[in-house]
């Protein structure tokens, strides 16, 4: 029988927050032993609402046997030491995305924790919604033939803080990496080889100053031919947009939006009116965190390797990569995984 | 090969105009040759419109042997009357719902025309929607199993003027008769056995003087057990709301409502709202009102009896007469055809 | 700040099963102390997957100090003694619905347990279903001006068990109370004042023995002339179909059924398709359920009267009590509440 | 008060066909006086069937005085020298597109007719289509405030004949040349400034040989920086799927597909399925031929320019032709549109 696993938190911040919850409240086999924050407050204030302890240091949580497990949602320029010392000390390691916005560090990383072989899950948290799951399942299951054309849009109901902007990686590495992670998460194991990227700054006119844009269009071919597209904004006023239409030889199926209710509205103006989308992935991806824990508990549970791995972040740090140098260059780039 | 059809148009009013212009200027094996009215000035201007003759009286049109058909769309006191009159001379008739208000004169009416076999098409418009019928013909598919409940929605955007309601026969007589044929086209030949009606005053106070309602819900029984519901509501804001839900042992069939066409927009406040509805009948039928018209024109051609006939319409009646009974009684009402 | 409610739960069948999970493992401000079951098996396997003891006996459980509340999930015949038992006791009392059968037992209840002055809450899931309480509160707001139609859909994706139909009163005690009480919410103070029911077999002819049917429409008129449609199925093969439509001087609301997931197919037979609806109670009012509790939980704390509680049991009653007159006499039934 | 148009109708194949029937049969206001057509017996067939004559040559029929305009649905080697002649002898010009599949001809063209002023509206139906037009004019009201993304859903139900693909121009001049007009109106004053096209063969091998594809996808930015994506597919098995959304500061639109009749179905495995689309262009797009049709007629009348003319047809092809240069270097084009 399944037993308990122990929890290690690092990072106390608003999506380490959600994830203190999911493991000490919402989890039946998930117990939330140690929070650690460089921000002490942060860390005192997690721990206490669900019993946990503050770690001293990041040694001493790792360094207690009844921690099986480390969940880092601490900022992503700490993401690489974390896994390394997490992995030496055997514990397995959930990890948000993404790695590391440095493709070198994120090679050495591997080199790293590949001698460990402690299972390594990257916090794709489209890959767990039921929808878009869905969508990846009936592509599989072969239910619209070969795959021969994959919309992504994803929009942002706001921008983040400037302060934020800076040190994110621009909007590729920060928020596209998620469509590029759920497209090839839909392709399976059809690899991209080609792609073309634009964008233009709409929404916030700071971005030029970081060389970073708001709203992107990305083009993307695999290797079978299929082709993919992704749009971004950083502002959809009626909330946060994630659909997929994924289309083939013999059909089309499409993951649509969540709403807190599905109240529509009729008057004269408009008819069938529904409410905005949930607001941002706090709401939208909410079930999805909740199934990428457990997903993450029956890899440790079953010492297995998990289904969206390290290997996952690296490839969609390179999609995001190549679509800055497409960007820059009006060229299309063409991938190369080694 | 089929021919032209030659018609005399008795009515020159909102509906006669619609009739006048499919005839004349939508169909091209129909020809308007006489247009009457008791209003000189609307049959002229009609006529005019459409380069047919306006006729001296109903007699002088009937005389004419290049008439095939009439067409009426008068007052409904004067249908009886009409209908009598085309019958003896041997023209096709399609007449605008209802035959009369009165049974009496309704089977009187019968009995009168029952010897000349002149084919008599009622304008049960609802019958040529591709929505509505599409619901008919998967329920006689099979596609639903056997049918069990229906559900029938059917609200008038506004209400009409006071001194057209007092001649009305009130909603009964008046609108839910579609509703009531409606239900008898996608039971088949599974009768009504019993009706119940009830109604309320929400939109109109004068209607109380007429002792007419605004707003009514009915609920039948068929001889086969399936249950039958009918609300209706002289103003809906919305627009003309036209909707029909067929469940059966199998699944489940519905007609949903058109608009002018499919924007969606979501903004702030809300998404994926849709355009409000199609305003009235004028709009919504517009294209049942041509296929009913193509479907006569076969009838004349083929010299075969209408799909929906004076039996049809004196079926209504009955119906919308026991619906009266109920809503005085507050009993429900077993239904006699005989 | 609030504490933490311990519950004796009696029953632990299926719906009792739910509740002890949400009461254990959903709710950070709920504590299982006991489970009493007439099936001990039961009682000692719902106990011991929650660490809560098995309750001896009612008393028992009702004696320990640290129960504050019991929630009754036991048979329908055995409510009322258990809510004497606890009101006596001082405790809060969560009660799933109806009260009882029988109105005279529900009325000797309510004079028995008066003077407790004990907060008691009916399980009526539906009015904390986020969709339908959209619902009510779009109307309550105005937002649809004066409520005229009303109109609820509930059908349930297949019948019990002969052996509880035996038991459970009839359609309109056993399932179309739901409705009654759902209607009565969002009617708020305008009381129903007539009613009128009819019903078929249309599924399982056993039940004609039992006097009960499977197939079932209510029309009900409220004092302010707002009208009321109810209609039922004990089989939709498409899943659990509940739906609720509000209509007004100002326009409509609705609220649709929940999916599993968003997804949508388009194939050669068919574009958009959606998949099946959540099967049944336990899955469509999951959410629902939580939310009951919570409010509850808020009602043990303020100590406030709930917002739905024995005389909203007992006017629902009352209306299922005329449904089956209506049905067997085939007259619209006055409703009288004292 | 207008009068009526006499047409004189360069081809007669399918196209040419349905513009016969619109002219002849379904506009108050036009009349087909001749049809040319190098296919005699065509020519014959549709003049007979409409009255109108067989022109022996085309400037038998632009030497009549009462022909006003031609409609020209020859194939597209012809439209260049037609639109000439026509030009020369003074007539109103609707033509189909593309006007030529080589730029320098348009370019020649364009300066053949410069001085006759005569008005020439191409057939870009999409522009027509009322919810697309919807969509347009929503943007253009300020309803999304700044456009920042558009993104244009274009999938044929079927590919054409092998024979007819080797003299189409390929995919971007063939059936994207639609989808970049559609940009340019939605655009309006807003010049696409870069291009990025990319494409692949899913459906007929066949295609490798003429240098052509079947599914594609392009990315274009404009001057504002909105960024516009068209999806192609040459194969939809659920029909023709044309769909347009545009998102922007202030929210979104959306235009959706047409069906037959709004029917929806649900059974045990799916729910809400709607029909499958209307099945091409030919269906899809018959009120939007209509519309076009009257809108030309208007321009006769009032001696005005069309809203959708030569330069909409040159612009067209430089963005088809650009899409031919990205696919083929991998790199993004600058249009240049002098």
């Amino acid at each position: 029988m399944p037993g308990v696993v122990g929890f290690a938190l690092f990072g106390a911040g608003r999506i380490g927050a959600l994830h203190a919850a999911n493991i000490a409240a919402s989890h039946p086999r998930a117990k939330l032993a140690y929070v650690f924050d460089t921000n002490q407050e942060a860390a005192a204030s997690t721990a206490a609402k669900y019993d946990a302890q503050v770690a001293a240091s990041v040694e001493a949580a790792l360094g207690d046997a009844s921690v099986d497990a480390v969940l880092i949602a601490s900022s992503t320029n700490t993401h690489v030491d974390l896994i390394t010392a997490a992995a030496r000390a055997g514990k397995a390691i959930l990890c948000e995305k993404p790695i590391d916005l440095d493709i070198e560090r994120v090679e050495r990383c591997r080199r790293d924790i590949a001698a460990t072989g402690v299972p390594l899950q990257l916090g794709f948290n489209r890959r767990y919604d039921r929808s878009h799951r869905a969508v990846c399942e009936a592509v599989r299951a072969g239910e619209i033939g070969a795959l021969e054309l994959l919309v992504i849009t994803s929009r942002d109901p706001g921008l983040p803080p400037v302060s934020y902007l800076k040190v994110s990686g621009g909007i590729f590495r920060d928020m596209t990496i998620h469509d590029f992670d759920l497209a090839r998460f839909i392709l399976g194991d059809d690899p991209v080889e080609e792609l073309y990227a634009t964008g233009s700054i709409m929404v916030e006119q700071q971005l030029r100053e970081l060389g970073d844009v708001d709203t992107a269009m990305v083009v993307m071919k695999a290797a079978s031919g299929a082709l993919v597209h992704i749009n971004n904004s950083r502002r959809a006023v009626y909330g946060y947009d994630q659909r997929v239409e994924a289309f083939g030889s013999r059909g089309m199926v499409q993951s649509e939006n969540l709403r807190a209710s599905t109240l529509t509205r009729s008057g004269v103006k408009a008819t069938d009116a529904r409410e905005p989308l949930l607001h941002f992935f706090m709401e939208r991806y909410r079930q999805a965190y909740l199934d990428e824990l457990t997903d993450f508990i029956n890899v440790v549970d079953a010492k297995r390797q998990p289904t969206v791995g390290f290997e996952d972040g690296r490839c969609a740090l390179l999609l995001a990569n190549a679509a800055w140098e497409a960007l820059r260059s009006g060229k299309s780039v063409r991938i190369r995984y080694d």
